[in-house]
């Protein structure tokens, strides 16, 4: 029986205790976009560090100017990789929609049959984090000692943009050396399909407030002379797209390069249907740029969404008010060719030029990433789809993905590493909404997963 | 010394108490729109019916299908007239730009040193009503009698579209006999210069909910593909107004009259300027259709506003959210030529026809009322106006009022009566607004007011 033989069987026999562990890191409320919980962000950090020196990593919680970073490293001088995650989840509203607490992990039954981790973050991203950690601590257990050196680095701000990662790499680049990064905050396929994703879009993320009148306005009284921000608002957003789906922002779609034919063939031959992607969530005609793939229209084309706008009254009944303010979340997904900043620059003005002489507009900065495109010839690439393949018994897909991490072109950038980027997340997984679960066989079979790349990389030529 | 003169001395003499009388109503939290105060409302209406008992009058609190209605009889069979008026206020929120708690009540004193009574319901309606009843008071105490028999209706839901005032009137149409309803519940022209109102718009008020897919998706994996309720919702609204600041509904203005030569001579005879009615609340450029006058703008004119309007996301920070719903609150302030349910179902056949395929909308009704146009030869009318312009020094105005009161249609519908609706309330009142308040000059004056306007209905020639 080889090394890697019995670390498999580790993990399936010690399944049970794993999902405890998950489930205790599950329960801390670390929710970083809301400063109320600041200390249970600061918390799953310290239980993540503590959990990680049981497996030998020298782990901090280091300070930045906002939630601390996780920082652990095993001895070893040999080949080393750098993992990285995050210990934030998202907001957990509309709470009433959730089936039990969110902060209460279960394991609940799918319609299907299907066995899940319920609980906020179950996937995004502890379960996911926790697959790589169970991993590792297979190999120790078995072993006693990992497969290669690994440095992880583990944060607290990818759900609110990561602002403060970028110059914490760079502050200690020096601890950072690795051969590649590993990222594990991304899907599969389809629940029998394991994916490695190369390519993410990038993230422009402003929030919008515009101001009409110096207080709130009886609608009885003032309405017709006196301007409304929830009209001004709606006029410019519900310009946002033409009738094909196409963003209008002037210039939004230059540098944007159209699929080699050769990627095209390969995501054709998904054969990924309106139906089959819009059907589970209920809607079935795509509301992206006609003429694209639903595919294309979700990895490889860049998009505008509202994620929020409030204004006015919004509670049970009615009132005549017409609002002082009115503000919306504004995102813009993007690919390669797009610059963050000019996005964003063209976005306020195309705002600020709508904004009547009396009213005003304040903007707010969440997110300006630019897209990643991975290199798919990479070594290390080779290696983990072999080992994914051999995992799942299908062959592993190269694709694009629609969301993005922040940290990615930074690792490149600063560090010089290139990502290979492997989860276990599925469409349903109702991340960022109520509900959200990580499959059973997601955590199982992704904890064997990284036990089988940890070795194949262990082996992979330089 | 007249009877009234020693009335009004009583009113001088007594104004402490009388603050203190009102502001023990304003301690009730009788907000109508939230069913959390349910047993607030009914404690209103326990507390004003038990007041006027002690003037004498047979009072009741009469159930309807949602708030009740407070309704009062004084004794005496000569001439009698119908007060009409409502004990229920606004929500509060935004509940933290209040400078003290709404409904616990003081007197405060504005920057130009006039005295005010601030409060949620101060001005709309409980401090007007008061006046009425506190003009009652300082004649049942002087003289042992009211001038003329009184009939007083107090209702519960005019600030959520009095539904269930109709069917009660109509139910109680034989205790309702009176020669002229009295409303208490409109404005001074400025606070110098005392006004009848003659013309009320009508309100269309409904709620608008877009349901796209069948939970909420994350931004970045649905994100180009999935349809944004919010992106439907905000194409939808933005639309309502063209350039020139018209509603863009068909036949929105079908029906709409001009303004006679007189009344519109009248009006520009005041002047009212964008700055002189916008500059208060910081703005300066009107905002409803391009060649009208402000006047007609806010009186004459049918308007649309968004009152509310709420998806997605809305709290601190950011979250990738393509929301499951997103929905308004929309309103339409009508004149006279136009029938509330027909705007009501162009306004729906607009929305319905904009919803893609596989998206869905519900609507809610507040409000449909019809404006009203009063006759300006009633000769109530003339008698009221002379006591107002004796009491205030200064020619009262008869003016066009831009908020509604649905049930003085009824009135005239249902019970034959005409309305005379006369207000000692201020643009800057903040009625709807955090910090509404009263002057304490409307408050004292507005008693003596109706002290002399029921001494002229009383000899008026019928």
């Amino acid at each position: 029986m080889s090394d890697l033989d019995r670390v498999l069987a580790r993990i399936d026999a010690d399944l049970d205790r794993s999902v405890d562990r998950l489930f205790q890191y599950l329960r801390i409320k670390s929710i970083s976009t809301d400063p109320a919980f600041k200390d249970d962000c600061r918390a799953a950090a310290e239980h993540l560090a503590g959990d990680l020196r049981t497996l030998g990593f020298a782990a901090d919680v280091r300070p930045t100017a906002g939630h601390p970073v996780v920082l652990a490293k095993s001895n070893g001088a040999g080949r080393r990789v750098l993992f990285y995650g995050h210990y934030d989840v998202q907001p957990v509203d509309p709470l009433d929609l959730w089936e039990t607490p969110p902060f209460e992990p279960r394991i609940g039954t799918l319609p299907d049959g299907r066995k899940a981790i319920v609980a906020r973050g179950a996937c995004d991203d502890k379960g996911q984090v926790m697959t790589f950690v169970e991993a590792c601590r297979a190999w120790k257990a078995v072993t006693g000692a990992l497969p290669l050196a690994i440095t992880m680095l583990i944060e607290g701000e990818e759900e609110c943009g990561s602002k403060n990662l970028p110059p914490f790499v760079a502050a200690t680049k020096d601890e950072l050396g690795a051969e590649v990064a590993l990222v594990c905050d991304t899907g599969m396929w389809d629940p029998g399909t394991p994916a490695i994703t190369t390519s993410l879009r990038g993230l422009v993320y402003d929030e919008v407030r515009i101001t009409a009148a110096n207080r709130d306005l009886h609608s009885g009284l003032f309405g017709g002379a006196a301007q409304n921000p929830i009209r001004v608002l709606t006029k410019i957003l519900g310009a946002l797209h033409d009738e094909n789906g196409r963003v209008t922002l002037a210039g939004f779609y230059d540098g944007v390069r159209e699929l080699p034919a050769d990627v095209k063939a390969q995501w054709d031959a998904l054969s990924l249907t309106p139906q089959t992607f819009l059907g589970p969530v209920g809607l079935s005609i795509p509301a992206g740029e006609k003429g694209r793939s639903v595919i294309e229209q979700i990895s490889s084309r860049p998009t505008c969404d509202v994620n929020g706008i409030v204004g006015g009254y919004i509670g049970e009944g009615s009132k005549t008010v017409i609002p002082a303010h009115a503000s919306a979340k504004v995102s813009f997904r993007l690919v390669e060719g797009q610059d963050p900043l000019r996005i964003r620059k063209t976005f306020r003005d195309y705002v600020a030029a709508r904004i009547p002489a009396d009213c005003s507009v304040e903007f707010d900065d969440h997110s300006a990433a630019p897209a990643v495109a991975l290199d798919w010839s990479m070594k290390p690439l080779k290696a983990a789809k072999q080992a994914l393949t051999e995992e799942w018994g299908k062959e592993a897909v190269l694709i694009g993905s629609g969301g993005s991490i922040p940290i990615v072109a930074d690792f490149k950038d600063t560090l010089g590493l290139d990502c290979l980027l492997v989860g276990f997340g599925l469409d349903d997984d109702n991340i960022h909404s109520p509900n959200e679960k990580y499959d059973l066989t997601s955590y199982h079979k992704g904890i064997r997963s990284w036990a089988r790349i940890l070795a194949a990389l262990a082996e992979a030529p330089r």
